[in-house]
């Protein structure tokens, strides 16, 4: 590695926010192409239904960017919601939340070292980065069980 | 969108190739993980098997460092390894070149809007994000794989 690598800026805050919305898109699409009876009852090799990943993936949006903006750390408590109407409406207050808070993190929060949700102690940009890498994961599980419900998932490439 | 934002740079080359290498360890013990006779042969949903996941992904590593650092995008054809020690072969080869070609890459060659591969119009920056969360998505698949055969899949957040 090269010292000339270290100093080679090529994300900025501003394509990070919309890389994170353009996943956030597609899973949206993912939860949506779910039938309603399968989204929180199916699953395969006793993992968790694809609403409750979902779930998963709600609660850590806002409060990770709270707490890297801020340095308080608060749980997300999504409650339980009971149709995937009332799933998708959690979602878009989140993504709403995220494109009004992620211009408010300061510059320097992203490369200090904190203790995330009390516990993580690494950089703002890497919780940042493990949430979007989180629901990237999780999404494509969600895929084999379209596929497995013998439903086409959306494309991956289609934001 | 404040104008502030356009301007904050929060990831270096080096911790783009760092996260990179850190996701492709993960792939590599997500590999590791199937039998020798599920790899290639067990699937899902009418799905490819996670032997086959894995070459397209190992296709997709150098060639693509390679077209971004050069213009030149040539396809990486990766033969049909017969085991799963031939798979880690290859991709072990392609974790030694991404080390080295990846600070080769010109600064300027992260935000230029080049045709990847002959009909991807992006920037370099962007086809380098895609192959990253492609082996994300496809190893979260892997995990469902596993989980159905009743393996336990790698830590998702060790790398």
């Amino acid at each position: 590695m090269t010292s000339e690598m270290t100093v080679t800026n090529v994300i900025t805050a501003e394509v990070l926010l919309e890389n994170w919305q353009g996943h956030r898109r597609l899973t949206r699409k993912t939860i949506e192409a779910f039938p309603e009876d399968k989204l929180f009852e199916f699953s395969l090799g006793g993992m968790r239904s694809f609403g409750q990943m979902a779930l998963e993936i709600i609660g850590m949006a806002v409060p990770t960017v709270e707490g890297v903006a801020t340095g308080k750390w608060a749980s997300f408590h999504a409650g339980k919601p009971a149709s995937k109407s009332e799933l998708l409406e959690l979602w878009d207050a989140q993504t709403v939340g995220l494109n009004e808070k992620f211009p408010t993190i300061p510059e320097e929060r992203f490369q200090a070292v904190d203790k995330a949700f009390g516990q993580w102690e690494m950089s703002g940009l890497a919780v940042i980065q493990y949430a979007i890498d989180n629901e990237i994961h999780h999404r494509g599980e969600g895929y084999v069980y379209l596929r497995a419900l013998g439903i086409e998932p959306p494309h991956f490439w289609e934001r």
